[in-house]
């Protein structure tokens, strides 16, 4: 049985447990935001599914410090570059998006690359912050490497995700937030214990072939990028995942490729992932209500435009996540039992109150 | 019979071919330059094969304007807004970017819009121009819609190019050029004239159903943005299409979607196609050595790590077109038949003599 849960009460329990962890109560409200948020949009995949395992336990232990310097090592009016000390990836992205933002209203942009961080959840939430600033939002992280480039068989680079944030007036704004892989590795990890074959040009087994069985995908094979295999440009996804890394590991100081580490309790060294940020203030390359009016009609125009056999709706980015938080701000958030299980035994071990009986 | 050309000598007379069609000279040159710099580099869809129809006559009738005023309309020491005045694409993104570069240098990055535009061949070529300075390079245009939304049927995206240049040491400078589609137009043309299928996931047909047949793509048919099909993930690719449009096409002030027209000799309104484009200095990042060595290793790595089966060799993006420069610097172009009695016909009707006999 799955129980709805309200989102403050959710976010205050993420927040709770994070400081009974050893996290100050500041960065613990920053990332239960930002962790409730990814709940809130359907996302669950990034949200309060990994507590326990990529944020609060790693706290816990140490491997994230819990108590970082973070230090602005550059600055000019339009650039930042911030070494986050190893400290949770939440907090130290969402105030440097914030700076970004109050920089380019002064200078009409803002770029940061952030190093030494850990995994940030999704990065949406971000670029998603630049919105209520009538700004376009630009959020890029390295991730641990589960893709292989196109005629390569090995795990090398991220699916190092690209998130885009524009405002529109009347309708919802456009907000894409994607892997640069096909797929993620969860959706593979879905089929397999299915037991059911994938659609080709997910990814391949250990020899670089082209596989529709999952368990070869998840033992020893890799993920393709976007585009699949070569015939349908895999190598363009492989060049986008490529960038990303370019921007978030090697611009940034950070590491990149193999050298990100999956975010784990075991852990010896620390991940330093990268991150790059951008805010792009509208009214300073056009007025901010014409461009908003134009968003409107690029979002009626492709909206409103013939659709394929059997299909009665064309989607814009992130509108499917604008509908389902809209929902689950007011039915609640609807807790897997498996969340909802790992979420009480946190509970127990720190001592904090299960707040929804 | 495919004759070599000298670049140089095929780069004079594309100028003396614009020069005589009313370009003034210094337009010519750059125009020319970034023509058989896309030829140089293997992109022969981008380069010389289009000067009489997409630029030289267009520019002959006035449906593009030789004498632009090209205006700044905002500026801030890290933004630039660029009114193009309906001129030919390349002279204005080639100065612009110049002006991108000098900014950067100073404000550590630098971002311009530019509408009112026309095509202007490769993105690439912009993007390539940071490299010399140590800068990574940035080159987004819209195009001509060819390109359906996720489940729809219609061209209303265009197959908008997202180019991306990074500076290395020793190896050769990363540079990502690629249309957002899966595949460009012309590759389905190519398939067609030969009568074969093309692989699924190009393209659709008149209802938007995936089709192997290039006759219903080309005939009423729509290429699908990169990733293909939604289940292996084409939502993304026209996700990233879309993106580009919002940030050449509306944040420029530019036409957008179906409102960016082909480039054609028949044309009665501007295309005011939009470009964005972004400089960003390393160096306000990061030191650039240091940099550089990354991305050496960040290369080797990549290029070191195992094959797919079959395979003997993983590429880096830009390092085929980078190979093929190198050997055309060498041997010379070889211009194709069509393009070779094209230039000659444009010889005759501009009364300016053939250099190659």
């Amino acid at each position: 049985m799955v129980h709805r849960v309200d989102a403050a009460r959710l976010q205050s329990l993420v927040s709770d447990l994070l400081v009974a962890a050893g996290v100050p109560r500041d960065d613990a409200e920053i990332t239960a935001y930002v962790l409730v948020k990814t709940d809130l949009r359907g996302v669950e995949s990034h949200g309060t599914a990994r507590l326990s395992y990529y944020y609060l336990h790693r706290a816990q232990k140490g491997i994230v410090n819990c108590h970082p310097n973070v230090r602005t090592v550059r600055e000019t009016p339009c650039s930042l570059v911030i070494d986050a000390d190893n400290g949770l990836g939440q907090p130290v992205a969402y105030r440097t998006m914030q700076r970004c933002i109050e920089k380019a209203h002064q200078a009409g942009l803002c770029a940061a690359t952030i190093n030494n961080s850990n995994h940030f959840g999704a990065a949406g939430i971000y670029a998603l912050m630049a919105l209520e600033h009538d700004m376009i939002g630009v959020c890029l992280t390295n991730s641990q490497p589960l893709v292989t480039p196109t005629y390569g068989r090995k795990r090398i680079l991220g699916t190092n995700p690209i998130a885009f944030a524009a405002p529109a007036n009347q309708r919802r704004p456009f907000v894409l937030d994607m892997a640069t892989s096909v797929v993620p590795i969860g959706k593979v990890e879905v089929y397999r214990r299915r037991g059911e074959a994938v659609p080709a040009g997910w990814g391949t087994d250990s020899d670089g072939n082209v596989t529709t069985d999952p368990d070869k995908i998840y033992n020893g094979g890799a993920l393709l990028p976007l585009g699949g295999p070569a015939e349908t440009a895999g190598y363009k996804g492989y060049g986008l995942a490529a960038m990303v890394d370019i921007l978030c590991g090697l611009l940034a100081g950070a590491n990149f490729l193999t050298g990100v580490t999956p975010p784990s309790v075991q852990q010896t060294s620390p991940s330093n992932v990268g991150h790059f940020l951008l805010a792009l203030d509208v009214g300073a390359f056009r007025p901010i209500e014409e461009f908003k009016a134009d968003m409107d009609r690029f979002i009626a125009q492709i909206k409103d435009s013939p659709k394929a056999a059997g299909q009665d709706e064309i989607l814009i980015a992130g509108e499917k996540e604008f509908r389902e938080e809209e929902e689950r701000l007011r039915l609640g958030i609807p807790l897997n039992p498996k969340v909802e299980a790992d979420l009480r035994s946190l509970c127990d071990e720190m001592q904090v109150a299960w707040p929804f009986d």
